[in-house]
């Protein structure tokens, strides 16, 4: 039996979720798969290697990471949540843990294993940074057209070929992926930050952009924002989403997103699926 | 004619609003003073003394922190507000701008020219820490009964001697202080973080603590906040915050509860009441 997690954890001081190898000084590179994997190895007085389902970037937020490994012995789910609470710094925290096999018997991937994956990008659009929330925000000061937002999200729906929207540095075989959905909305801060008539962003404080997919190329969420936000912005009509999908070249698509305004927030699982955990 | 700047901030990083005196080293602590008057200098070419509303600890943040200064020559609200967003770390925002006079035309002081001031505290009383929350909450995984809490609060409303309710270093002449309102809210995360039967905080996730007072003591809310904490785990009856109170001594109080969790939301201001700013 595998033991899984699900893990929320605040991005900001990480390079990325994947372990990493070290920095040329010999001393490992922050991450969450290292953080986690040392918290791991001192419940368990052994090492652990955790196997993640989604490699987010540095400075990617997560609330539904899910991450498994095939630990030496049993530990109950309480006693090895508040286990790691108790040796995870306090940007990581395991909210869930079970036990599940994987096909045959064999130890689970959850890259492999999971339904799909439900990531926010946050937009703020008003005039001045909100200083509680920019390690979770883009911060741009502009009006965005939400109409036109949703017109090229709608675009992106189904499945199609994404190789103008992954990272140079992406090594997926096949470029081919499914959208289920794409959502813009428009959110206001329960008390406004400032004068609107002095620094006003437009007709929101912030816009959230939800992307639901079964699999995701490198950076494709964060190239999706941006191309959105460049739509939202007037520099591009939403009717050039189509023709970026169908160049297959990254500079046909919009900016890549700067990482802190993107949370993974959930990873979709046969078991969760019914509320288990 | 003085400046008035109301200010956001994230005090996580900061020793406290207030400027203090160097390290031995020589080198300055970072304070939210010392990086607004820094990026006053750089606007107006010259040293720009401020005088702030309250005198936040290290750790505490703030959404409407309000601070004065008189300015060698006058620039618009808006270029100033974009001029500090520039100038100021990402965690501090000047959100609002404008000009007053003080009374008889002289320097505006924000300590004496104020109506008031609203401050929150908020324990997470849930099993496990929301990480994308930490730097805002005290982490403190125990069920509160939240009636005993509002049985004290209501207890502390009116004018009372607050000796009981200050830190040691506090230097104020007296310690009457009037309390317009204590109020005790329980919150739920939207997306509830892990499973609730594994790691059950009680009743609700958060406990949000409003204090509505003319003028405070040092440490005053947040010896207010551990004191009701105290009185939600059942430690202390709420009768016994009439006993509190009536002592004049520290140690007949609760702890001091943490800065992270405590925010100024506002400082009443005359011209603010009418819905100016």
């Amino acid at each position: 039996m595998s033991v899984v997690l699900r893990l929320a954890y605040d991005g900001t001081d990480f390079h990325g979720f994947a372990r990493q190898r070290s920095r040329p000084d010999g001393r490992p590179l922050p991450t969450v798969q290292g953080a986690l994997e040392g918290a791991l190895a001192g419940l368990y007085g052994a090492p652990i290697v955790t196997r993640g389902a989604s490699r987010t970037d540095a400075g990617v937020h997560a609330r539904g990471q899910v991450v498994a490994f095939d630990p030496p012995f049993s530990i109950p789910a309480r006693g090895l949540l508040l286990g790691l609470a108790a040796r995870l710094p306090a940007t990581v925290v395991a909210t869930s843990a079970w036990e599940e096999a994987g096909p045959d018997g064999g130890p689970l991937e959850p890259r492999h294993h999971n339904l799909g994956k439900r990531y926010r990008y946050v937009v703020r659009c008003a005039g001045l940074r909100d200083p509680l929330r920019q390690r979770f925000e883009w911060h741009r000061p502009r009006r965005l057209d939400l109409a036109a937002m949703r017109d090229a999200a709608a675009r992106l729906v189904g499945e199609h070929d994404f190789a103008s929207f992954r990272a140079a540095a992406c090594q997926a075989k096949t470029t081919i992926r499914q959208i289920d959905a794409v959502t813009v909305t428009a959110a206001d801060d329960g008390e406004r930050l400032g004068d609107p008539a002095l620094v006003d962003g437009g007709p929101c404080d912030r816009v959230i952009i939800d992307v639901h997919g079964q699999a995701f190329l490198h950076n494709m969420v964060r190239i999706i924002a941006g191309t959105l936000v460049e739509i939202g912005d007037g520099r591009r009509a939403p009717a050039d989403l189509d023709a970026a999908l169908a160049a297959r070249e990254r500079r046909s698509a919009g900016i890549t997103a700067p990482a802190q305004g993107l949370t993974l927030l959930e990873v979709r699982w046969p078991r969760l699926a019914d509320g288990a955990a």
